[in-house]
């Protein structure tokens, strides 16, 4: 099985999900499962299930059905989780701080090397066992510490020039949680956007426009 | 323009956009723009957006383009962000005190109006201005206050049971972060899930699958 190129962008967001699911499926001591029972739990038909994974080589045996632990620690592969990552946080405000002190890293076997702000009060101070670090000096810290991800809790209006920053120092993932577009050359870089307004927006919508709110 | 049913999810999911762009305009004082130029600043097709508006009846003239203050009003009224919905935050860890401290809510028209946990040394406190009372006394509180939307940000293993107990109260909006999928009825119930988790997973699928690591 090797990791292939040309993969939909819908197969790659169903991954973490298949991920997420087998590892219930293992805290459930359930070692084997056939793609309809997957397909159930998951609300994806049996062939979608069976076509993403094709994608990958296929793990499945006609009338066996998928063994859990195996096809989890591929999908683990095929996510790049056992490539121990190494990612930087810019930006320690409430939210960079609650992501500091997050798990969510060390469950994608991404790494939290480095912590930066340019506030006075937050330089020098430990966040979640990492003590905070002037921004003036991330280029230092790119060249002697390998950075993949930088994760942007900064606020809107200086994330792109943060950006440009890092991607000058070599940085060339970003986990961007600024309600904002990056501008930046697609290749090399990879941005992933969590843009929560946009979510709680869609609730919103669903509520007014689909629910029983009547205002 | 009436709110209408059956509109598809991915043009619920543009709204968002077209709004967050429509603002960036407004902010730098751009009065109007054609669906072309629209189009080029977001990455979707010209068509796409005269379609996507149409859902809604519609709001360009031929040959002079967007209104971008009326689109930008319209947009939001669709979307209810002009309704004041009113939200509750269970669970005050780290990334419950991150959002009851950010501008989000305020941004989309929501009004945060209780926060809740069972921790004794949160329940009392004061965070973001709102003082955290017990979760025992949600139920008094969703009687004497309309709540439209919960957000959950308590533990992976807590977040069914707590939703249903706010379903219970009459709360049928749910903005989930735990990493889980609950299981309510769908109708009346809305849920929105921020997999913060499977987002940064596909950060690193497209960093090791797409891009220049090697390890």
């Amino acid at each position: 099985m090797e990791s292939q190129k040309n993969i939909s962008p819908a197969v790659i967001k169903r991954l973490p999900r298949y991920y997420r699911y087998l590892g219930e499926l293992l805290n459930h001591n359930i070692q084997k499962i056939s793609s309809r029972e997957l397909s159930l739990r998951m609300n994806v038909t049996a062939s979608q299930i069976r076509q993403d994974l094709n994608c990958f080589g296929g793990f499945g045996q006609q009338g066996y059905g998928y063994n859990v632990e195996y096809l989890y620690h591929c999908i683990r592969r095929i996510l790049g989780l056992d490539k121990s990552l190494c990612a930087i946080l810019v930006g320690i405000g409430h939210l960079g701080q609650a992501l500091a002190n997050n798990s969510l890293f060390e469950k994608c076997g991404v790494r939290l090397i480095g912590l930066f702000d340019i506030a006075d009060n937050l330089v020098g101070t430990a966040v979640g066992g990492e003590t905070v670090r002037h921004f003036d000096t991330v280029g230092d810290f790119c060249a002697e510490n390998r950075v993949d991800i930088a994760v942007l809790t900064v606020p809107r209006t200086e994330t792109q020039a943060v950006a440009e920053r890092l991607v000058r120092c070599g940085v060339f993932g970003f986990w961007n949680f600024a309600n904002t577009e990056l501008s930046l050359p697609d290749d090399p870089v990879k941005i992933e956007n969590v843009h929560m307004r946009d979510s709680l927006m869609q609730l919103c919508y669903r509520l007014t426009n689909e629910g029983e709110i009547l205002t």
